[in-house]
């Protein structure tokens, strides 16, 4: 802190720090920055305040605002220039470290029929999520997965991976969402480019799910010791059936509807390391009530509309929006339908809360549960 | 041992005892029975062998001799005097204990439209697999499954549980498969009947396939602290095709064809504490290589027809017959048709050889890896 | 059940099986016979148990009665002939299985100075525990441990191991205590003798104390994949002084004292994967509660002398005794000094009756928890 | 990126952005900054980089430097005002957050006898290592340590905790360490003072070593569903001697001498969530190779003297100096004595590293494994 002032973040109130500045105090103050060092009691209210404090805001990507946008990025860069043309979310908040929430990291990418990405690996965790077109392939350290709207699939950290789209497909466009803030700002990133640009498929098409896609069955052979899921494609149809399925088979959740979780089938666990990701069918008129928790959340409407108070900002949305959860934001989820329900894709870091016992949530008491909407909406 | 030779057991083989009974070492031998204590040389090449020794022995019980027996039972006895009317298997090697295979009980079951079981609990685990008829439901502590032909379910330790056919359904007939020979053994049995004599179904019908049968996905709310799997219902239907997409994403494991393990979807294990149970589908033209393993196995054959050679010994089996492979016998498994694939339900106790550190298997290296045939085939 | 009388075991009680012989079911059973199978409510209620019936019953072995004739095996047989000079414990109901109590096996070692057996592995777990003399050792895969009176040593399943005692030492008596019952009876026994009969010291002396061996700290590189403890030994000095800051930590139980559990420095579970051990302190004037729990329980009196009452049998023991507690059998133990602590080590089949969901314990509610003693006691 | 320049990152390698500012391509990012989005490949190769690039700098804080800024600190502030009278580790890289390296916290405390701070609890995970003094206590919800010179103590994530001087004690100094700066940065961060300021004592003293801290031993009643150890005293007497033991008992690591890490006693593992800490020794002559490895580490000389050379600068360390390794940097140790031992105590985040998948490292093969040393040395 080289500053004049070293007294700011004073509090009045037992066990805080509250010392005022001196002459003699400021002096010493310096003497310590010489020295590489600080006096506790001039940071000490700062960096620990009373509960967490979120640098990201809410924000709403409609998708209608981007998509010509990111169509454009075709015509204005060549794959080979560019890497990849994705358009990413840049949090106001964030912007330093290119996050669109917290540490995760999201873009939507365009490819056209017959494109194909080079390969590459690195140390952070990625996700696709399919938002339109058709022929869209990943191709995952040699096993090739096949790709409809609203499909998930998982590009783990270490592995090799791209990206195509077939010849007699249609333009594709997808949400890409990574932890490449966290592991920067964890300064454990590494990146390789694959040494023949492209890798071989070296398996049956399709054979992750075919292998690990089965409801409480595995196969014998499982020698699998990885830390993330062998199973990397997570279709929209299943996973639709399953939530039905869900919904039908228990209460309703008062925050999230019918929530599952994506698992990894060795362990029932999240799907990688540092990324959970969820999909949650809100019913034909459903209102949630308002909770907050730690984590970061980013969400991306697969199916219908409806509108979600975040810090009592309301933010309506519709197929293909994109919007975000920050850490401790009051949240609270409402379908607009009373006989469509609305899905929601969402992925967040909940197993680095989890994994590091950060975890805690709260339920908003006051109200009936619902905040006081704030007069001005933003996007 | 009381007895008058003490020297039964002697091997001359460095390492192992041999020593021949003398007039002073019997009178010594006497004066530690008195102590009830005994000289480890008389015992050790006893319970020490070389390799493991099954008390079972090799049968097929074919289900066209089986049938008529089991449903005769209904004529002869009431539900209320049987408790169940089930005929259990009893192998040769096993009848002190009732037990089909190793320290595996396995009975078949009947009951006919409008009856219900009453409710209880035991230590032991227990599983069905419908063999015939329909209308056929099992309550699991209140959670209700409806149950058709090859279907799978569990009954787990410690579960109040009961079985009935519904009033419009047909006579049913089921295999029931528990470790209660295991659990006696072990000396650590308990058993109740329900307080009731029957349970209330408490939720959904067929809840549990609708909360945790979903392939990749888990409830936002698991709150699962039970030593068993909370998916207690596994279709024939889903698990048929699960076998085809499997079969067909790798190459076929030379002993077993294309097995799969039922799994408990929490953590990817086993679906009880001390059963395990698989499906196999041996393809068309299979004829497997020969291994042997620690762990007892009991086999319904699911659909199709082929033979299995275990210790030397033919089975021809077909849809509906059940056979036993003992622990360290050899086995080898074969498709009888060229254009049908043949399908193996099984179940075992791969959990306890696992968890205490017991499984071992080898690959028979000679003749190609498959047995001599004995002349003698006995069913 | 090849017998003339099919109803034996007939309750009359809801949900038990209650059928009487008629001429009509006599000829049906032996029909089923025929066909390997029986009627399961002729057995139902023999199998199916309301609780726990030990085929154990208690044993205290007195030191003194058992010292001389173990000694006595030294002059009549050699090593060489016997393989190990050993008396095992017999108990008068598991004399088919040679166990002392449950599926657990214990012995008395005896050797001398210079002595050295033969280096062997098996699939049984096995430990160690000194009685008397000095000079003793035991190798664990080339690992060398040195031991004194009250030591304990681990020669877990699967490992080569040998016992000697150095050419300057005093003949020793140790007790070996082993789960051969239980491996054999789970068909999952194998056993070898090694090549060279004796194996190389590989590592310096105690070295695995020496790296397992400290409190909340482990090595670097702890590269251990086994289901077993590294740390193969525990001494008599440091578990007596880690008892007694225990006792004065913490209540007593009011069943077992200051007791703790042997473990696993690498997971904290138990030593091994079939048995757990335990060393108990019952500080001066304790009088334990009685209870009773399912597991099979062999204890060796460490230190000093007291009484257990077990099913009402009351047992007096001082230093050296041994005495057994079957499973769901009523036990409660008592020091009988008021100024000296007793010590008890035990080891048991906990890790088997935990892993495979069977453990179960009851606390004696009447007659102020202690049981009324039999007039007559046994030893 | 709100700048004029939007091509700073570009690269001319297959594979990663290569992008020249154009003035439509600059209009267009123009736009997307209107919509809270960027053109990935404007940032891509700063978002992506080849390995980590840790902010933090190698620093050396020498204790005969700080010492007294320390003892100041007493005749400036009041404990009321002040809360804690601690001089925090200031990394030059890391002002902003107040780190000595990477995300961790690290700060020296002063307290006179008689005094105790107030109790508090946060998300954060704290530790706590005695660098001089007597009579100093730590009290961990309810439980009090009595803590001497080097030893090691938790205060862990959630726990009630505070620190005092016995009245008969001499003025303390030591070194607190927490993971405040990650807490923060994950947005977890709560903090909470105990509503009666103090805490009492609620068990012996010193109970949980009494309790937890016996090697290969655990209490019969554990109980314990904490993520951290609940073994909370770590005691120099007890580590150093382990150290030695270790030392002797296998060949020294070639990076790190005999290095032990202090765990868990429940499971085996890092005694907290977030924070690992080890202690080392570097046997008499002892010059170690170079490594680098994710994960950052704050070293605090326990005893003897030496140097470390890190990233090629060289750094001259004795008893009771800190030095900090940042994430991926170059390290080698050497002890500067041929007859004595030198011991480093550290603590790191090698939970996270190891929780997130992210742990790697690398041994340098350069150069017979040491760095070339600069010829500038700062402290």
């Amino acid at each position: 802190m080289s500053t004049n002032h070293y007294d700011t973040y004073r509090e009045d109130a037992a066990g805080r720090a509250n010392v005022e500045d001196s002459p003699e105090l400021v002096a010493y103050y310096r003497e310590l920055e010489q020295l590489k060092t600080g006096a506790l009691w001039t940071v000490a209210n700062k960096i620990e305040p009373w509960q967490p404090r979120s640098d990201s805001v809410p924000v709403l990507w409609r998708y209608r605002d981007l998509r010509e946008h990111v169509l454009r990025s075709v015509s204005l860069v060549t794959p080979e220039k560019a890497g990849r043309r994705v358009i990413y979310l840049d949090n106001p908040g964030r912007r330093e470290v290119a996050a669109a929430v917290g540490w995760l990291y999201s873009g939507l990418q365009v490819m056209h029929p017959g494109e194909r990405a080079g390969a590459h690996a690195h140390s952070s965790s990625a996700l696709r999520f399919i938002m339109e077109g058709s022929g869209a392939y990943t191709i995952v350290d040699g096993h090739k997965m096949t790709l409809g709207v609203n499909d998930f699939v998982l590009t783990p950290n270490g592995t090799w991976h791209e990206h195509g789209v077939e010849d007699d497909g249609l333009p594709c466009i997808w949400q890409d969402g990574l932890d490449i803030p966290l592991v920067n700002a964890l300064e454990a990133g590494f990146y390789a480019v694959h040494p023949d640009l492209q890798q071989a498929v070296g398996y049956p098409v399709d054979d992750s799910p075919g292998i690990w896609g089965a409801a409480g069955l595995r196969p014998q052979h499982a020698g699998w010791t990885r830390r993330y899921s062998p199973l990397f494609k997570y279709t929209w149809e299943a996973t639709y059936a399953a939530l039905q399925r869900y919904a039908g088979a228990q209460a309703h959740d008062s925050f999230d509807g019918a929530l599952m979780h994506y698992t990894n089938p060795i362990d029932g666990g999240h799907v990688m390391a540092t990324i959970g990701a969820s999909m949650q069918m809100l019913p034909p008129g459903f209102v949630g009530s308002a909770h907050r928790h730690t984590g970061s959340f980013l969400y991306q409407v697969a199916k219908g509309r409806g509108h979600s108070v975040i810090n009592g900002q309301r933010f309506d949305w519709q197929e293909r929006d994109i919007f975000c959860v920050p850490s401790w934001a009051w949240h609270e989820h409402a379908n607009a339908s009373g006989s469509e329900d609305a899905v929601l894709f969402s992925f967040n870091d909940l197993p680095v809360m989890e994994k590091l016992g950060l975890y805690r949530e709260e339920a908003l008491a006051d109200n009936g549960g619902h905040q006081p909407v704030l007069p001005l909406v933003s996007g």
